[in-house]
């Protein structure tokens, strides 16, 4: 990951950390159930977004790289790790 | 929330969150991206079951409630709540 | 179900059937790749909004004949399928 | 898309077309809810995989060819459809 997506991605991680230190809170002082849920759904979408991140700056580095490069079966080795990330959206939300 | 419900929820809420802090860790230690993204995608899932057990608990409690009252505008309020839920799990993952 | 939400759920499924048999053709002419993942994720966004639908329906007729009855084991078989839907998100999309 | 691939994504969006209309005949044979809901969720499974075929020929063809010519814009431009639609599915489920 090259420094500046490293920060972004540090930055949003910490921020996702303390939403739910806070969701904690919200628990323990008896908040209603369904905004409980909410803030639960607003990390999750958040850490959506920083999966984006990483696989935007992966692609146009060692994806690039591995496919530019002479090993075939590094290029495919690459690739299917993608899909694999990809598929694997379809086991969470 | 019944007060066994709030202890699971607050433990499985710290460790999401100390789950993450170890992500942030291996970002700043250059883990592999693809790797990075998987853990990530461990939390989205276990978020998600503290969402599912919330939600189980509410509908034991609050929902059969308001359903077992006298109030109709109330009953149509919260299933309303439970259908949201449901339906912006449409736009989160 | 009431027969206003069968209508509109019936309607609702033969348009995605039939979304589906136009991205058949797409694929068939060689539309673009993207552009067909777009369209089928068109369709899972359109089928998502149909189960919503359903449960708001289910929610107010049945879970609440339950809820109003005198059988607590049916009332807690009927509430733990509500869970199961909203669970089986996770696992799909 | 090479053949192979376009074949077997027709059959799977044929298979899924079929699997739709069987679930409006079961809303107007009055299947009970939840087991409606189960089988539309069978078939977004099942598109989201349609999808992950795509996405892996498009991968193998389209963004191999990009990342290996020489036109840093285009190869820019391919990724970010990649991410894209990796994004969407945040949207969708």
């Amino acid at each position: 990951m090259d420094d500046g997506t490293k920060k972004v991605v540090t930055q949003r991680l910490a921020s996702a950390a303390g939403h739910i230190k806070g969701i904690e809170r919200m628990v323990n002082d008896d908040t209603y159930c369904i905004d409980v849920i909410k803030q639960i759904q607003a990390v999750q979408a958040a850490l959506s977004k920083v999966s984006t991140i990483i696989l935007d700056n992966h692609l146009q580095t060692c994806v690039t790289t591995a496919i530019q490069g002479d090993d075939p079966e590094e290029r495919q080795r690459i690739l299917h790790e993608v899909t694999g990330v990809f598929d694997m959206k379809n086991k969470i939300s």
